[in-house]
């Protein structure tokens, strides 16, 4: 019986922000500057306020400098936009991210426009999806978690060219980007969602899966091609008594069948996850070097 | 043996042109004003001409004021954006179109870029295609070409949530929108190109076939699923002595083998073609009710 290899997102990761480190240490030496990275984060859910403070250590550790300003959950589009803004025309900040969800009563399509698209780090503009999704343009930046799947398999030496790739999620931020990203390498996608029947049997023809569905263990061993690989993108609670927060996370891909079936497979935590800050991170340098005009 | 349905696009193009047009004579009552849409021609390319002219020529029959422009092959980029910008800045053109190539010295993306994006009836800006990407976006236009496909499905009560759609071609102007769209329609969408292994195979699988390859005949009846729809953009000519021309049109599905396999299907030259430019007309018109407020 063979087992899938593990793709380490944790140790890629880091060895991406050790690239990052180096090279903002490079351009600090040259021309005594640093990217900046600005977050906004309005209200205080508590889940937002740990990925805030995440990546602000995630910053910090590379040599990006942090802007952080918390909003409280009451304030109005208008104070919000006025930062906006603000980190828009401040040349010391080349990213600029709000954390969503936003509070109900903003317009997300409205506030997330009003970031400058040389600043759009988060690469959620319309403008950068569209060029993501048209040949022969270049988007500025690239979704930081699909960004992440395709950058997994091209240091794990997995071809993609060719290969029947599927992709299960159609979201804005993690699943469309992903099957787009996926097709310009020239892969042959097919997208997988809420409405799609033989989820299973279009499944087993993938060469390539990246599932996004937020769907805990949903593929089973028997959706495997066997050989295929898989990037778990899903992140999901499940209860488990013998966890001392009571739950554990597991993702979308039932992971002990899978290794049986895949040769290479993400685990949930320490797969994409890792992945996702070490792109956000990255977006932000190329952002700098871009206004910076640093090489 | 059945025999597929035809789909008539030259019937359901005449009836949307005849909709168009008494919705403009509605306008013109109402609000004395009525659609106009502008095409820039750049050089003497003669399928060109005949394009224009024919775009020209549908416009007049709808009530739609048509303005064009002809420079010459040698014209710098400067010129032709001077007449963008008048375009872009009359209150009377609601729609602007480059007719496609433009001279090699042109950068396409840069012209195309300067059309403002209310005027973008092509639908062809990043901006347009990144909103029909994203899921609760609207884009303002969505490209001609694809619309029409999609519109014929409709016309035709062809259901497409949760069905399997194989889109044959990814290119900007047509594959790539047009399975967008279906996803936003809720198929299941798989995407075929000239990377695409087990074409035959993939294509099977669809309840949905829109084919836009350029390539003469290529989908033969065992590509085809028995009852599948199929929507052939493909326009390509094939020598034929017979024909005063010494050549036809054909589509890029094999007519006759489908015929005898699919539940419908469009031929060509009558299917596609004509919903093109009814399309054209259908978002000049929107542009028009937009901008003048009318509804
Ligand atoms: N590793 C990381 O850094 C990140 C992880 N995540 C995780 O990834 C997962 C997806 O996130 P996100 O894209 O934001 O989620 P969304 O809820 O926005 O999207 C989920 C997508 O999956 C589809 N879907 C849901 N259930 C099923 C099902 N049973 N079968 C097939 N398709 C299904 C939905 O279809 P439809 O469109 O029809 O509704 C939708 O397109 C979550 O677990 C999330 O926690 C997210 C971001 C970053
Ligand atoms: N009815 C109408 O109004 C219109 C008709 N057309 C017609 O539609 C067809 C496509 O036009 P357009 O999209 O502009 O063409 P493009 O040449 O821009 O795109 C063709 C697409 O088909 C793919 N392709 C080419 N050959 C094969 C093959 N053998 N197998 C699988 N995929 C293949 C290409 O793949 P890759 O991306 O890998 O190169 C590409 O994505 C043409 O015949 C054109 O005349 C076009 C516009 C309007």
């Amino acid at each position: 019986e063979t087992s899938a290899k593990v793709i380490d997102g944790k140790a890629v990761a880091k060895q991406i922000r050790d690239e990052i480190t180096s090279e903002i240490s490079r351009m600090r030496d040259a021309i005594g500057k640093v990217p900046g990275l600005a977050v906004i984060l309005v209200g205080d859910r508590k889940d937002s306020a740990t990925y805030v403070r995440n990546k602000k250590k995630a910053c910090e550790a590379v040599g990006i400098t942090s802007y952080e300003v918390r909003l409280p959950e009451d304030s109005t589009e208008q104070e919000l936009l006025k930062y906006i803004a603000e980190f828009n025309a401040n040349p010391s900040v080349h990213g600029i991210l709000i954390q969503l969800p936003l509070p109900r009563h903003m317009d997300e399509e409205n506030i997330l426009n009003a970031v400058r698209i040389e600043k759009d780090v988060d690469g959620f503009h319309p403008l950068n999806i569209g060029r993501l999704a048209m040949r022969g343009r270049e988007p500025l930046f690239v979704p930081c978690t699909p960004k992440g799947c395709i950058e997994l398999l091209h240091r794990y030496g997995i071809s993609i060219k060719g290969k029947r790739a599927v992709v299960i999620g159609r979201s804005n931020i993690v699943g469309m980007p992903a099957a787009l990203l996926l097709q310009r390498e020239d892969a042959t996608i097919s997208i997988i969602h809420s409405s799609t029947e033989n989820r299973e049997e279009i499944t087993r023809q993938a060469d390539i899966i990246i599932s996004a569905a937020g769907q805990a263990n949903m593929v089973r061993g028997s959706w495997i091609k066997p050989g295929a690989v898989i990037i778990d993108v899903g992140i999901n609670p499940v209860d488990d008594p013998n966890s001392p927060r009571g739950y554990r996370l597991v993702g979308d891909v039932c992971y002990d069948e899978a290794c049986k079936i895949a040769s290479a497979i993400t685990p949930v935590p320490g797969g994409v996850g890792p992945m996702t800050i070490a792109m956000l991170l990255s977006n932000t340098l190329s952002s700098a070097k871009r206004a910076l005009n640093f090489e």
